[in-house]
């Protein structure tokens, strides 16, 4: 039997990203090179866990005098970015979705929302930046462009047997805007974005703590 | 001089969410009782996490037979949620900022985003659940509702001198959607939700691991 383990998305991964949005404000003014303290600084953690990250994903080009920027973010880059254009799926176009079709820096980072789902033939007779199709659509669209990711921003109420459809249909990856924990196989990996957990720990803080 | 730290969201903080999320999935299946490594399991952390996490936040309730699902809720409760309505602003309302007003649960939450601004004309015109208003009136409505909180759905561009007006009108935490590392001062929180490193890490894993 395959051994799989349950996929979940590391810290370390989410920090590269982190780094390479600090090292892209940094290009934009003007800087060349820079320390990892520089950089750690500017992303909220130490140097040493910056250079440990580094190390990890086996990004080098420390010299005396910092990093060249140009150089780390390919660096970075060869790690994280997609080369060719990334196509998925979006189930459920209620507020979250509609907004996330039309959201241009999704495009501008070559990864392209083909098609929409819906049950509610009303938003299917809708005109959006891409069609908005019935359920049943989904498996000939996800063969047709070779679909592995999914956004899911239906109802908690149907996240899950949407959830299992795709995972049948041959997704393996889910950005879940559903505010409910998804039982999935081990080959798959769900990324949650819950927006009210995120509102509430913000507000938590700004009444306990700060 | 006071002495501020830096404040992020922690990680144990993001979990008890968690918790919370998976003990309400419990709830409805119809479980009254249940042991810190079944919570674990739901959440993708281990029991030990669960007990540790616990302890930190001082939720107690671990008897023979497990936790009372109902008494660890309330308890969690205790720690995290607010009780009264939380008034917010929302600043931006493009795609993102549009479907954030309507989104229906921050309300069922108790969050309520009281107004919303931006800079075009055009959009103030318009009807949404709140009203839209222009950048100058901000202060007015922060006084006005006693606003710490704010969420950023600005263009990257304009994110950083959009928060800095925030900060000087006495907001205490942002929810930031903006795919930029904004410079705060210490005593506020920021909370970042880039979609687009948050979709590209589910692609990353596709990719090139699962």
């Amino acid at each position: 039997m395959k051994q799989v383990t349950k996929h979940v998305i590391r810290n370390d991964l989410k920090r590269l990203f982190t780094y390479r949005l600090c090292l892209i404000g940094f290009k934009r003014k003007g800087f060349d090179r820079l320390y990892s303290y520089t950089l750690g600084e500017e992303a909220g953690v130490s140097a040493d866990q910056v250079r440990k990250d580094f190390s990890n994903y086996k990004i080098t080009g420390n010299k005396k005098g910092g990093y060249n920027i140009d150089e780390l973010l390919r660096a970075i880059d060869e790690v994280i970015k997609h080369q060719d254009d990334q196509y998925m799926i979006l189930v459920g176009m209620g507020n979250i979705g509609r907004a996330l079709v039309q959201y241009k820096t999704f495009k501008l980072r070559k990864m392209i929302i083909v098609a929409s789902f819906d049950i509610d033939p009303a938003k299917q007779s809708k005109r959006w930046n891409v069609p908005v199709l019935p359920l049943e659509m989904m498996d000939d669209i996800i063969k047709k462009f070779h679909v592995k990711v999914a956004i899911l921003a239906v109802p908690a109420i149907s996240a899950q047997d949407v959830a299992n459809r795709l995972y049948d249909l041959g997704i393996k990856g889910i950005l879940n805007f559903a505010p409910v924990i998804l039982k999935t196989p081990e080959d798959i990996i769900v990324n949650n974005i819950n927006l009210c957990d995120e509102l509430e720990s913000v507000i938590y803080y700004t009444q306990k703590v700060i």
